[in-house]
């Protein structure tokens, strides 16, 4: 029998499913799990009919694949993907490449690409977007790693990754953890699009009184413009679904949404690179009060909302929200930018912005029409420094500014929350601003703690020192005023 | 010669001042420094005819120290701790103290509690506020470590802390790393504090136009009501110190506000342990966008503030900006005790909320009136949930809760950016919502990701998976609708 393409290491449904797009691009895949009920299923069931082969331990499974082998690991990041190198590790050769597809925290990464290469075997570490869908039909893939390993799972990946205007959304990334800090950067953006549409859902439907069936006609509409994307096509699609009762079935869930992984990590490396990516921050925190259900109930009776009922006109009010969500939007990605092209500076990768555009651009859950815009103005600027500044997103942002304020001032006057909104929104305006009154904060440090200041009227790197109380030392390093 | 009651290592200014105030009580201190100029200049200068004593080598300075020895490590945070214990650790005797005073990660204290409680040392990580004249006439002390060894150094360090109402603000925080973590919550607040009134002040000055004699008249009102602090009574000082051409010396500097350490591993720690502390957060990065002056001016040209100037009555918008300054404190209090109650849940700690309510309410950064308000909320509840569920804090919240809606609405039309005012109304917002739109969000997840989500009408803890697209698996481990 001939020997498989690659080994893929647990049958969870994004396993399963990448089992079978490699499949269908006619590679041979050789499929191990650690409960062997869960291959013999797979083999019965949604693998009936193909090439994909099972192995009932990790020898065998080692045992069927070409040299230099290939192991895809699809398991739960952590310490399981520690062990089960360990595993592994025994059975293989110099030269062979271990693959770790899972949402692995990228120092993780940095250290198993190391570790790994001290005994001669490649490590790929890989994200993965696209849910169970793209994974079964084409995902967006962010491989980084050991840069020798990528020549021999390219082919494979590049197959069956999405394509957009027939170029795959999978290109290499970076040495060590860079494919998985991507990845991370990618799902923290998905936590800000998400909480945006959300803001959006609520000022509509609570604001303005919309109906779920006026809701799902807007973001159709939307899905038509400018936000074109897959997150708010399957709003639309989600408004439209019907419980057994025939009520809108969104009503039915429960408001509390989890958070974990990849969204905090994205908050707390930016809090560690010193890099404003506020609105990120504000969602993961956003479904941090949302989980507090219960307490939220009781808050809820002693704080009544504002007696203020929405009274403008409609439209005018639905167009805002549309650009508040348009311009918050850019702020997001921007930010998110802004983080990689630190982070890239930081542990030494050589990030193009364009590529991972190109990247997200197709297969995964950001998916949309404007991050062809981002490709298009990294394309035409590598060295951007932040995209706002980029010719058509400062026209955009400058286009829907007025809209932006109006919805994020509806949102105040009724009491309806929107801290991605309003945070994208301080952001710009701070952004924009040549002098903040951070003047006044230097002065308060120099007044408590002697830190010292710069002046506006003297070179940078100068440092001064006032004694604002008249006594006390002057115990600074520096210039004296 | 009597043996000194405590060392002290590291003479840069809040060390010399530590010694001077214990030399005050009456405890005998003796002082080393790697650069033994430094004691020759101390013990010449500031601490001339003192009983303080100079030590020029480690060893000579634990022989100076009475048994079991306590030494306290003034220097910088870090790995410099650590080097200097491992040189002091050869001459001590078992149940000696090593004490660290510095602004060191709570993580750190854990770590080198247990690690030296092994070798039989005792350690204490100690977080210690108020700057320069804190340190000299009476600190904010936050001791936390080993509980044995908090006997030894009781005496002395409550007797040169702040004294509210005849109590030290100095009391025991709880085991390993308690006294840093709660000194780094304190250090957030003192973020969250500075950058509220930076952005009162931007409004009234930029808004508002007025001027800083005008300025400064507003902040010394506002000493006099609910906001008395110390950090707005220096606001008011520094507002009054003119440069030398007589011009506000305020206005000379440089917008640019560093940001590291403490501040930003309190956001990190909240993201880590899903604790919304939005407010700390904004202020970190708000402080990041502030150093990036160079982009801000390239920015400020391209995108213009908005055409709108203030027209309203400025003693009704003055009075909003207050407003808003103080609910919005009373947000980032209630977030950053949250936070601590979940670190004690996490960590393992019994952290007394009202006793560190009354160790920052004299001696430190942040000390107020306000603080004696929590102390007492604390006191009539100890399991009080979040302090905007106290009934004062309530009754507070309400009545200002207009005047910060106008303050930031304010802000949003004229293009100042009030990222914490802001961010804080959301929360509030947020928290005291009954319905958020998560339940949007949970049908996002189910629809790409299979996540399950619950019902409003079904039990906590039965999840439900939707076939929303009418074909693909059904591949979730819970009950299906």
């Amino acid at each position: 029998m001939d020997k498989a393409d690659i080994g893929l290491i647990g049958l969870a449904v994004m396993g399963q499913n990448l089992v079978l797009n490699m499949n269908d691009h006619g590679f041979k895949v050789v499929v191990y799990n650690r409960t062997s009920s869960k291959i013999e299923n797979f083999l019965k069931g949604a693998a009936k009919g193909t090439a994909v082969q099972g192995a009932y331990s990790i020898p065998e499974l080692v045992a069927a694949i070409k040299k230099p082998r290939a192991i895809m690991l699809m398991v739960k990041a952590g310490v399981v993907v520690d062990k089960l190198i360990e595993q592994i590790l025994p059975h293989l050769d110099a030269g062979d490449v271990i693959i770790d597809g899972g949402n692995s925290n990228y120092k993780d990464s940095n250290r198993r690409t190391q570790a790994l290469a001290k005994q001669g075997i490649l490590f790929l570490g890989v994200g993965i977007s696209g849910g169970e869908a793209g994974a079964r039909h084409g995902p967006s893939i962010m491989p980084g790693g050991n840069p020798e390993a990528w020549q021999r799972v390219k082919p494979i990946f590049q197959a069956i990754a999405a394509k957009v205007d027939g170029q795959p959304c999978c290109q290499w990334v970076g040495e060590n953890g860079a494919g998985h800090y991507v990845k991370m950067v990618h799902n923290g953006i998905e936590y800000g699009d998400m909480q945006l549409i959300s803001e959006a859902y609520q000022i509509l439907r609570q604001g303005l009184g919309l109906s779920v069936e006026q809701l799902q006609q807007v973001f159709t509409t939307w899905n038509q413009g400018v936000l074109d994307s897959y997150l708010i096509e399957i709003t639309s699609h989600i408004l439209g679904v019907k419980d057994e009762d025939g009520a809108p079935l969104v009503d039915k869930i429960l408001d509390t949404a989890g958070q974990k992984g990849t969204g905090k990590w994205t908050g707390i490396d930016a809090l560690d690179l010193g890099v404003p990516l506020t609105l990120i921050s504000e969602a993961v925190f956003a479904r941090c009060v949302s989980a507090r259900k219960d307490e939220r109930v009781k808050a809820a009776k002693i704080f009544p909302a504002p007696q203020t009922t929405f009274t403008g006109d409609k439209k005018t009010a639905i167009a805002a929200i549309h650009d508040a969500l348009y311009a918050s939007k850019i702020i997001s990605y921007a930010q998110g930018y802004l983080l990689m092209r630190e982070a890239a500076k930081e542990y030494g990768w050589q990030l193009n912005h364009g590529e991972i555009a190109l990247m997200w651009r197709g297969g995964c859950i950001i998916r949309s029409r404007f991050l062809g815009n981002i490709k298009q103005a990294f394309d035409k600027n590598s060295k951007l420094e932040i995209l706002l500044l980029d010719e058509f997103f400062a026209t955009e942002i400058k286009r829907a500014e007025a809209g932006w304020r109006k919805a994020v001032t509806i949102g105040i006057e009724l009491g309806i929350p929107t801290p991605a909104f309003a945070s994208a929104l301080a952001f710009y305006d701070g952004y924009r601003s040549e002098r903040l009154p951070a003047n006044l904060l230097q002065a308060q440090r120099d007044y408590f703690g002697a830190h010292t200041y710069e002046r506006v009227d003297k070179p940078k790197g100068e440092f001064f020192h006032t004694n604002w109380t008249g006594h006390g030392g002057n115990n600074v390093a520096s210039t004296i005023t």
